[in-house]
C-alpha cells in the first residue's frame, strides 16, 4: 500500500484494506502521542480554515506538534488574501510553497478536490461543504474498533441531521466497507441524502426510522449529531420533533451492555449532560482518537512511516 | 511544597511560602529565558482566550516556547465552537485531550474555577471577569521584590479603578501576605470592592483616599491602573476627577528616591509618556518579569522543576 | 558589512553592495529551506500585523520555522491592546521583551520607522502604508537575478497601480541601484509617485507610458500589480482603461524569449489564468523566493550568519 504523497479528500477514495491500515497505524501512534516524537521534525503543516472549526484545527495542529513538526495557517477571521479577491487555486499554489502538507476546510463542496488537483503537496480535506469530512470518519471508525474490538458484526445507528451533517455522510460511506447493519434515525426533513443512501444500500443493510426509541435497544453503537433548528422551514416543526432526537438517561434504560455513544462534537443539547457519566459515553475519547488518527495520516502521507 | 498538577485560579489559593517559592523559581528562570531551553520539550500549552488580550496571551506563549514547549489555541475572534453553542465544560473536556496545560481567559467570573473542576490537566486563570488575574499578581510581586530587594516593610499605593480592575484585586490579596502598608487611591465610584477590603483589612494596614497627592511622597511603590470613562455614570463626573489620577512629571517632584511605578499595561493616558524616561518607571520591565514568572509556573505545575 | 541588529525599514537604507550580499545569502539558504535547520533555535519572531496579509505573515513564519526558530504574534482581527487604546510605541516596547525580532505591518506610513526608533530588537517592515515593502523588493530582485542570471543590463516594465502600490515603490528604488532601463506603465491617475520618480530618474533611464503594448515586446521583465477600481474617481473611467493593463496570451504573442512575468500576489484578474502555464510566468516561484530571502534577512540581522 502506498500512502506517501496521497491526498485525503473523500473516504470513498480508500479501500477497506487501506482504511484498516490507517487504523492500525493510528494504534501505533498511541504511545507516541503520549510522549511526543521527532518523526516529522522540519516539516510544516498549513491549516487553511475558510470556515470556523476550532476543534478540527487544533486537532490537526496537535497531531503535527506531537510528531515534531510545525504549523502555520489562518482561521476564518483573518483571511486577508480572500478579502482581496484571491481565488482558492492561487491561495493553494502559494501556500504549497510554505508547507509540506495542507489541511483545508472550506464552505464549498468540491473545494478540497479542486485544491488537490492543483497542489503539488498532499491536501487533507478538513471538511468541505455539507459533503464530506473524511478524517472525522476515520477517527470514528478507529473509536468503534478500539472500543468494540472489531467493526464487523455491529449494529450502528446514526441519529440526527443526516441531510446536512457532513460527518455522517463520510461515516456512512466508511461503514459500508464493513459487515455492519445501519439504522438511520432522523426527522423526515433531514433524512440521509439520496445519493449516499443509494450507494451504501447496495453494500450493507440499511433501515430508516424517525424515532430513536425504535432502535436504541438493538444497537451496539449510537452516533449522535446536532440538529440545527435553522434547518427547519418553520420552528414549530422543529419543536415538535426535537424530543425524539435527544438522548437522555431515560433513553438508555434498556440498551445493550456494551453500547457506545459517539458524537463528532460540539454538541448543543442533543445529549443530556447526565449521559456523560455513563459508561456508554465515548465522545470525549473520540477527541483523543482524532489526534492519533490524524498523526497516522500525516505520518503516512509524508512518508515518515509505511 | 507540591506544585505538580496544581491549578492557578486565585492568588488566595496560595500561602506566602508558596508564593515565595514561585518568586524564587522565577529568579532561576531569568538566565533560561535569555538563552532558551528544552525543559518542556514535547509539552503543549493551550491558550483559550474568550476575551481579547494579546499581551497576556503572547506572554504565556513566549514562556512556553522559551521552555522548549509548543502552543496551540484561539483568540476571541475565531471561537468557532462557541458560536456553534458549545458550553465551556465541553470545550475544556476537548482541549484537555490536546494540551498538557490550559491558560484560560474568560469574561465570566468563576469560569476558570469551573474549568479547573472538570479538567484533568492544570488550568491557569489568565483573567476571569472583573475578579482575579493571579499570574499578573505574581509577576507584580516578583517585580517589587526584584526592584526593591524585599516586599516586607514597603508602603504601596494602588491607583485608579480599584472596583473593576481585576489585577488590583489579585494584587491586594497577594500583598496582604506580606508586612506592607497599603494605600488605595481611587474616585469614590471606583473604590476597592467591599469583599476584598474586608479580607485584607484584617491582615495589613489599609488607607483609602481619593487623591494621589495625599500619598505619593510617602510610598515606595505606585501601582497605576487604567480608569475607563465608560465606568462613570456620566462623563462630566469623569472629566472632573480625571486629573487626580494621572501621573505626570509634576506628580513626582518630591517622591522618595527609590520609588518604583508599575502598571499592568496597556495604558491609555494615566501615565504621561515623559515619565517613561525617569528611573521610577518599571512598567516595561514588568513585561519581561511576566515571562519568567509564567515560565516558573508552567515548569512547576508540569513537574519539570520542583 | 554589518547586518547584526539592523532594522529593515526601507530599501533605500541599503547600498547595492549590501543588497547583493543579501541576495547571495538568500542563495545559500535554498538547500537549508528544503531540509530545515537549527540555525535560529531558541529565537522568537513576533509578527505584528495591524493590517491583513496572510501571505506576508505566513512567509515570515515559514522562514523563521525553517531556521529552527519560533513565532508568536497577532493578525488584524484580534488586536486586543489596540482596541483598548494602546499606542504603537507601547506595543513595541512590550513585544520586544517577548521576541528577538519583530516583523511589522501597519496601515500608516512611518509606523515601521517609528517602531525601529523605540525598539531594542531589530524591526522588519512588512509593509507600511502605501509607502514601502522592502522585503518584497528584495525577493523581487532575488527572483530576477535567479531567473535572468544577472540584473544589470535588463529592461524592466512595472505595470499597474504605480501610485498606491507599495511594492512597486520599493522595487523602483531597489532597481535604481542597478544598470537597468525602467518602463512605468499605468493609467494617468495611477502614475508613479513624483518623489520616487525624481529620485530614480537621476540614476537610471525611466520611460512612462499608459499602454503595455508599447513596451511588452522590448522588455526582459514584466512586473504586474493589481489595479483596484476603488482607486478611480469614477467606475466608468476604470472600465475604460482596464483592458490596457490586463496580461493575456494575446499580450504575449511577440515577446522576447526569456521574458519573465512577476506579480507580488494576490492577483485578481490582471493576469489571465492561461498565462500561468507559459514559461514566462514566475509569480509562484516568487513565493518560494520570498521564503529564502526572508530567511537570509532573519539570519543576518540576528547574527546567525555573516
Amino acid at each position: 500500500m502506498k500512502f506517501e504523497g496521497r491526498d485525503i479528500i473523500s473516504i470513498r477514495d480508500f479501500t477497506r484494506e487501506e482504511i484498516d491500515y490507517i487504523l492500525e497505524t493510528a494504534r501505533i501512534m498511541e504511545p507516541i502521542a503520549r510522549k511526543g516524537s521527532d518523526i516529522l521534525k522540519g516539516k510544516i503543516l498549513a491549516t487553511l480554515f475558510f470556515e470556523p472549526s476550532t476543534r478540527t484545527r487544533l486537532s490537526f495542529e496537535t497531531a503535527m506538534i506531537k510528531l515534531g513538526g510545525s504549523t502555520i495557517g489562518f482561521a476564518e477571521a483573518e483571511i486577508a488574501s480572500v478579502r482581496k479577491g484571491e481565488n482558492l487555486v492561487d491561495t493553494i499554489r502559494t501556500v504549497e510553497k510554505y508547507a509540506d502538507v495542507i489541511a483545508l476546510r472550506h464552505p464549498l463542496e468540491g473545494a478540497a478536490r479542486l485544491a488537490a488537483e492543483v497542489a503539488e503537496v498532499p491536501i487533507i480535506n478538513g471538511g468541505s461543504g455539507a459533503e464530506e469530512h473524511p478524517t472525522q470518519a476515520m477517527l470514528d471508525l478507529y473509536t468503534i474498533q478500539k472500543e468494540k474490538g472489531c467493526i464487523d458484526g455491529l449494529k450502528i445507528a446514526l441519529l440526527g441531521d443526516l441531510r446536512y451533517g457532513r460527518t455522517v455522510h463520510s461515516l456512512a460511506y466508511a461503514l459500508s466497507n464493513y459487515d455492519v447493519e445501519l439504522y438511520l434515525v432522523s426527522p423526515d426533513a433531514l433524512r440521509m441524502r439520496r445519493e449516499v443512501l443509494e450507494e451504501i444500500r447496495g453494500r450493507i443493510p440499511v433501515k430508516e426510522t424517525s424515532n430513536i426509541n425504535d432502535v436504541i435497544n438493538d444497537v451496539d453503537v449510537l452516533y449522535v449529531t446536532r440538529i440545527q433548528k435553522e434547518r427547519f422551514p418553520d420552528v414549530a416543526e422543529y419543536m415538535k420533533v426535537k424530543g425524539s432526537y435527544r438522548v437522555g438517561l431515560e433513553t438508555l434504560e434498556k440498551v445493550k451492555n456494551g453500547l457506545i455513544i459517539l458524537h463528532p462534537l460540539p454538541r448543543t443539547d442533543e445529549i443530556a449532560p447526565e449521559v456523560d457519566a455513563t459508561p456508554y459515553a465515548k465522545y470525549f475519547q473520540q477527541v483523543w482518537n482524532g489526534i492519533v488518527t490524524r498523526m497516522a495520516l500525516l505520518a503516512l502521507i509524508l512518508g515518515a512511516v509505511n
